[in-house]
């Protein structure tokens, strides 16, 4: 099976962790075909102890492919997605065109798995599934433990991303600033952020919305929040930032609940999450860091404490719930979560 | 009036900054006594085109004070603020040791400079005024335009705070390990925090109480949140993290008012507001950062929209306003704060 599986935008942050985790799952190297633009045609990317060469897209590149997934622009996933279906691939799109769709299951394996066969029109298997947002994942997978012990009403988060979700030249940037801020040059902003990066923080780089003043990273949050969970009402209020960190987001939560639960409910909920790991050790002062979670599958999640500005009810219990949670963006964010559904979805053998 | 306003701790960050800024007022050297521990006596500090030499700190020291501005532990206060106060100064203390007691004025002059001259018994002035936390400083000044017009039910914040909070060895240690991770070197741990904080978000030093689990910055502004605006039940949810910034404070705030606002309302109530100064370019993506607000008196205020996580009434109106804050923890939280209560407080000329 030579060339079935394919990745699209390979050289890109995403697509190199992409390739990274296939091969960690011993997938051969001449089972996968690596895509991106001309410009990057030729280019040797390592998988394992060998290499794949990338090849130019285009509408042919799908020809043999069961599994294409996408990790490039929503440009390139527009102009694309539909050459793949039509070569039969099961196509997994990481980029923000088709996640809202209807029809489209938008799928964090941890917290909806059933959507990836739900609503199948004429028996036939959604061949497109889009990965949701990073921050989203991060996010839901903390908290799905919470909503499935006792249902969510309401989310509060505020995020500080790392650079490289502005995809590697992000990282360049805040690392050539760093270098001259501690040579002593003048603080100035680059190509990629409009504002310094090094030593700074700042509202996140996407659009912000003229009429609502709220950016495209937290539409993100809201829209995709409420399509998976299926809740369209459900109250999400996020604020997103940037950090001068160079890989793995972090999210200050506050979760409310529909019932209001114990502390130790709320540990033991979370201690049997799927995909999530806990740090919190009061005594140490050790919660979820950025750089704990670079390069490490789980979402890590701390800092649990009932929220300290309401009293618990006569029982012990609140309704609202603080947690810290840190994980990577490139790989539960983005390419393990695309590889966790394809395996999910089947017919594909990944391993 | 030669030495007749005297800086304790006035070799620390805070301190070098009561400093600068006396000197900014035309302060004479002379009048100023800077005092600190043996181990500073001697040094010269700049003031203006002249400097001031270290005294050692010493029950005696406030022979002649009408003003002493402490800016040291809370250890140090503890210790020396009665002698300041029997030396028949006005005592402005900038620790925490006795912020929570009763009696003792907690003041921005910003929101609450009433309380200065409150509750006298005996018509005797206020000998000893607190100042809060720089978190709550920065906090309530950019809140307050909203709380005179519409009342506040309750805060959410998620702060972003620079290591200068945890004084002049956070910052090099920040320094030095950003340029250590810069030379390829691992990142790990140094003297001043138990984390890397380079290229690196962590839950803020301070002390975890083992039972609540909140932190003591957080309590820090929980407490002082209720008892500067006289609301022992005003709902306050903070969570505090430190990220590699080395100067100024970032602050994801969500206010619940007590009566519906639009954002007209909203944004003329900040745009009159003391002490605050809007950034607000949604189409240039321009929003308040901790590198504008550094060395700036203002509190920096922007991304100012409605909760979008639900609808506005039918009169277009909002409970809940989100805010970005950033201000300089070590002038307006902490020195310029200080300043501005003994102005209020007279008794002393400093200028």
């Amino acid at each position: 099976m030579p060339h079935d599986i394919a990745i699209v935008g390979a050289t890109g942050a995403v697509g190199r962790e992409l390739l990274g985790l296939l091969c960690a799952r011993g997938i051969a190297q001449c089972r996968v075909r690596a895509l991106a633009s001309a410009r990057s045609a030729g280019v040797a990317l390592s998988c394992g102890d060998s290499s794949v060469v990338v090849q130019e897209l285009g509408a042919g590149s799908f020809l043999g492919s069961s599994l294409v997934i996408f990790a490039a622009s929503a440009e390139v996933s527009c102009a694309f997605v539909p050459a793949a279906i039509d070569a039969g691939a099961l196509v997994i799109d990481n980029s923000s065109a088709f996640r809202l769709d209807t029809g489209v299951p938008l799928v964090i394996p941890e917290v909806n798995s059933d959507a990836i066969n739900a609503d199948l029109v004429g028996g036939k298997a959604h061949r497109l599934i889009a990965n949701p947002n990073c921050t989203t994942i991060l996010l839901l997978t903390a908290i799905e433990p919470l909503r499935r012990g006792f249902g969510v009403e309401a989310i509060d988060v505020a995020t500080s991303q790392a650079v490289s979700g502005a995809g590697a030249s992000g990282i360049c940037e805040l690392l050539d600033q760093s270098g001259a801020v501690l040579d002593g040059e003048a603080v100035t902003s680059g190509g990629v952020f409009a504002e310094p990066c090094a030593f700074n923080v700042f509202s996140h780089d996407s659009a912000v919305d003229p009429g609502s003043g709220v950016n495209g990273e937290e539409r993100k949050i809201i829209d995709e929040v409420r399509k998976i969970w299926q809740d369209p009402a459900v109250r999400v209020t996020p604020t997103c930032l940037r950090v001068p960190v160079v890989r793995a987001h972090t999210e200050a939560i506050v979760v409310t609940l529909a019932a209001a639960a114990t502390e130790q409910q709320v540990r033991e909920a979370l201690a049997s999450g799927a995909g999530i790991e806990i740090v919190d050790d009061r005594a140490g002062n050790a919660f979820p860091t950025p750089l704990k979670a670079s390069g490490r599958d789980a979402v890590f999640v701390g800092r649990i404490r009932p929220d300290p500005g309401q009293p618990l009810d006569r029982c012990g219990r609140s309704r609202r719930w603080c947690l810290l949670a840190c994980g990577d963006q490139l790989r539960k964010g983005a390419a393990l979560n695309a590889v966790q559904i394809a395996e999910v979805a089947g017919g594909v053998c990944i391993r």
